[in-house]
Parts: C-alpha cells; structure tokens; sequence
C-alpha cells in the first residue's frame, strides 16, 4: 500500500485543491502556476513529472503531455501554512508558457501604469501543439 | 485622477483576489504567497511596499506593518491568463515567515513520503511580534 499520510498534511482548499508555484532548480524562475488536487500531487510524486488539476477543463493535466515539455521534479516544498506547494524543477525545452515563453510571467508592469510583454517568444505555438 | 487601467487588465477571481507570489529580487528565493484585492494592489504600486488582503482577517494588510518585515517592490509581474501576480522584491530584515524563517517554503518532502523542515528560524517569532 501506497503511504499517503503526507498528503493528508497538505491543507486542501474547499474545491480540494492548492496551488502550486514551478519554479526552474537552477536559476529560480518563476515559470508557472498552477493547482493540484489530492491525486495530482500524489501522481508528480510517483513519475518524478508535473501533474496538475486543469480547472477550466476540469480534469488531470500532465504537464507536457502535448508540448513534450514536461517539467522534472527536483525537489517539492510546502509553505507554512501547509495551503501552497513550491516544484523546484527542471523544464524541458526551457519553455513553460503555452505561448512559446520560457516562463508564464513575460508581463511587466512598467511606470506603476501599463503592462509590457518583455520576454521573447522562443518557439511558435503553432509549432508546440501540432 | 490615478490611471487605473492596467488594475482592469488583472483578472480578478470571483472573490475580486489575484494570489500573489513573492520572490526575492536578488536571489530568486520564493518567499511568501498571499492574496491581493483591487485596493491592495493599487496601494502595492503608490507605497512601493507589498500590501495584501488577508483571506482570514478580511482586511489589508501591509505586510511588515507589525513586524517590520516590509518587503519593497521591485518588479510587478503578471502571468499569461492575467489571473497570478510575481513580486520581485526586497525582503526587510531577511525574514519573510511568521515563523521567523526567511521563506515560508522550509518544509520539504523528503523520499515522497515525510515533510521535514529543513530551513533555520533565525529570529524567534516572541522577538519579532511584540
């Protein structure tokens, strides 16, 4: 039998989910976010790769499942508040972003008054998702 | 009259929050995650200082205002789907857990079965909350 007492220590929300913050091990990027349900992290943990809970499509999501960028995990940390994991991972393909960015958080705010998209696009979507 | 535009282009969930990720602008530590409202992020912008909206307490909160573990805002970010907000800032103090911690995130899962907090309390939290 499977041990799951640890994921009895996560503090679920009342939709049974936490959200998860992907984080690059090497250089500290933020790259994503996203949630989990109880069956998610306990899948991420068994195949060592990113599994999320897809809320608007309302289904298990693993991550890169399309792309082929999946996302190793090299480590797996829990806030204070047992309400909020941290993946430190490795990315493959250097892009976590479904539009072709490395990281989700490409939008800047500049002069406390416009958002500016200042990363590149590394690859076209349209070439991600065939 | 304020520009409150780019307040407009956050998407806001059915509660009016966006959660909020704080990451140390120099070592790319994640430090903490919260939540904002509307009013806690257009004061974030006019302080310069991380101010959010305590889910529990249902009021803002600008963080440090007990403590003194202000954190200053160095970079706003904004992820791809407009709904989660990157904070690149300066941590007061070095310490950004009631805990006494640095991070919030000093609890790792060890061999995918056992939580065990790795990170040092550096201050006692009956020296920081007086």
């Amino acid at each position: 039998m499977t041990e799951t007492r640890w994921l009895n220590e996560v503090t679920w929300d009342d939709q049974g989910l936490v959200p998860v913050i992907a984080q690059d091990a090497d250089t500290g990027d933020v790259l994503m976010f996203a949630w989990m349900n109880r069956d998610a992290l306990a899948r991420t943990v068994e195949t060592g790769e990113a599994v999320y809970w897809s809320r608007s499509r309302r289904k298990i999501w693993h991550k890169g499942e399309e792309s082929g960028h999946v996302q190793r995990v090299r480590e797996i940390r829990l806030d204070c508040d047992g309400d909020v994991v941290l993946l430190k991972i490795e990315q493959e393909g250097g892009i976590a972003c479904h539009t072709g960015r490395r990281s989700c958080f490409f939008t800047r705010l500049h002069d406390g008054a416009q958002w500016q998209a200042v990363d590149p696009v590394l690859k076209d979507p349209k070439d991600i998702y065939k």
